[in-house]
């Protein structure tokens, strides 16, 4: 096997080396929990209440503002729910758009069901939410607007400080599922004005498993998981301390590498943009300026499913994506780029190639080179 | 400090140093997300399903029927509302008892909010549920029993076995908690005939933040949490890799302790409470038979707050807990022990020493000195 470069950081990233050397003493040595009154469990819950502060100041928010969940999916679902339930949870007007990810669009789905409507915006070619729009689809009845900061398929950044003003002086709740941008972008709770906002550690060189939901005082939903009343009786479950831990490291770590490195990341994205565009029926999707740093999303004309194009990349050893990691293996289309006006069979020719800190500027060119082969020749050899 | 000595297993255990190790790989250098086609996405899914095979192995139960999740509370929230949704969700008749965990209480009490009735069968005074009881409280509307397979306040073991044929003869869905049971005695998912059953992985020597919900085929609830479609449709959100592997190699590891060093724990167990008994005023809780093997629990009488006597034994270096790991810090005495016909005062005074396989005979014999010390001191100085 050739060396692997790894191109498909808005799927997973790896874990920071320094956020599992701050975990690793509260699997061995420090392993209470939390809710204990002994040492042990006094350490841990030191280490719990540290890593939510450590959090919060990142995201701009209060420690009571910050709930540890097992990731983006459970706080994007307990955000949803949780408006839900506390608007009575027999019906309701629910505003979203139809390029969510799949964590925010099933969950609307099974609230459908429930008896709740939904009005879903449509995206522009670029993915961008029209806060016109968002202001006429509000009615007397809606209860929540739920729309991502950044976009996990084209890597579009929303305007969601606009869009949270709008919800805010219609005095409707406002949740973002801010998994791609946190860690990426800075995110400021207080600053965007929102509601609610999920945040996943995996996305940003955070372990697995562990996330954050934002909800602003006095916007706390009730629980999703109930029980012992962990949480501060936001949500049960026995604390993942080293979890939390390495989430709050990571995301601290994000935060100073954008800092210290500003542009460094969009310098290889621009680089493998410019490098893919000159391939014959390649175009950039998303929004060329405000889009996520290490961002970069394509469809090829005349290529057929992608994911022909993804293993002979994968076969050259890089690693890269057909659109969302959830559809990788999906004989679908994404169904972001088709509500951002693409057609199927355009759709289908989309590929995703998502960097971070760790990749080179030798990579990108090796990327770019790899792209150009492999779509040339299937270009060559329609699909059958 | 003085050394400590961790006797509080039943709150959660040190992670397996062979877990972690375990672990450490998927963190470092196979971080991909299983959903990718590429090289790093296969290795995750194999990791991943090769985690689900050996969980089932462990527990008598198919592949299929293992579903990963952020822990107990999420595995007993998923049985208990999935059942409550799949049978239409507006009301019907459950079975449960006063001694379950929160878990299971504050989902059932979620439940009753939105239309559903309950049962609670009363435990004898040794916590056991008799399936007689069972047997006359269910009704033609009855959709599910929920009762625990041991009990993590008095670690009474439960006849699941045949509580299970109850419900099975009268075909209502059972499901039980066994937290407190996988990875301590041997749980066979067929054996048993239960239909769900809720795992936990800190509970023996696992990572926090991971568990498992078995759902016998074709007993499979509808989701708990919706998007990606993860977990073959039943749990989205990304998988938890290096904790899936962490919970599949810490309960081989622990089947392989039980098999090797039977009967290793229990004696520690033993000594600790034939100890203990010698003080004046202490008395067993739970079945002095069917306990779990390393779980020693007390009532103490004449001593007021047994909090006081965990703190002075904190002071001693010895960590153990009131009662249960989530209201250990609450006033209330034990819903358990009330439930078994204890009364609030005497409740108050109880004291949970849980071992592991980590303790050693002579910290048993340091254990009963410190605690004799102390209940007479509380003893000599009541509370104001």
């Amino acid at each position: 096997m050739p060396p692997r470069i790894y191109a498909d950081n808005a799927a997973t990233t790896r874990l920071s080396e320094k956020a599992l050397e701050a975990m690793l003493p509260y699997f061995r040595e420090e392993f209470g929990n939390p809710s204990a009154i002994h040492s042990y469990g006094v350490e841990a819950k030191k280490a719990l209440e540290d890593a939510r502060r450590r959090t919060a100041k990142v995201l701009g928010a209060l420690s009571t503002e910050i709930f540890f969940t097992s990731g983006g999916t459970e706080s994007d679902n307990w955000a949803i729910r949780g408006v839900a339930e506390q608007k009575g949870g027999k019906g309701g007007h629910i505003v979203s758009s139809r390029a969510e990810h799949n964590a925010v669009l099933k969950t609307l789905e099974k609230l459908e069901g429930e008896g709740f409507e939904t009005t879903y915006l449509e995206p522009d070619r670029l993915g961008r939410i029209s806060p016109e729009d968002l202001e006429r689809s509000i009615r007397p009845d809606t209860i929540l607007i739920s729309l991502m900061t950044a976009n996990n398929v084209t890597g579009t950044i929303q305007n969601v400080k606009e869009l949270a003003r709008v919800a805010s002086l219609r005095r409707v709740a406002f949740h973002t599922d801010a998994v791609q941008a946190a860690g990426h972008v800075p995110v400021n709770c207080r600053d965007l004005g929102v509601d609610l906002l999920s945040v996943s550690a995996h996305k940003f060189h955070g372990p697995k498993g562990v996330g954050v939901l934002y909800a602003k005082i006095p916007r706390l939903p009730p629980p999703l998981l109930t029980g012992g009343g962990q949480e501060r009786g936001g949500r049960s479950g026995t604390e993942n301390v080293p979890g939390a831990v390495g989430l709050a490291t990571a995301l601290e770590e994000a935060a100073e590498r954008t800092r210290e490195a500003p542009g460094a990341l969009e310098a290889l994205r621009d680089r493998l943009i410019s490098g893919i565009l000159e391939i014959e029926g390649a175009a950039l999707t998303g929004d060329p300026v405000n889009r996520l740093p290490g961002h970069a999303s394509f469809v090829f004309e005349g290529i057929g499913h992608s994911a022909r194009l993804v293993n002979s990349l994968n076969e050259a050893g890089i690693c890269a994506s057909s659109g969302s990691a959830c559809s990788a293996s999906s004989q679908e289309a994404s169904h972001v780029l088709l509500s951002m006006g693409y057609s199927p069979r355009e759709a289908l020719g989309s590929l995703r190639l998502t960097l971070s800190h760790e990749n080179t500027m030798e990579e990108a060119e090796f990327i770019i080179e790899k792209v150009r082969e492999s779509a040339l020749r299937h270009r060559t050899r329609p699909a059958t």
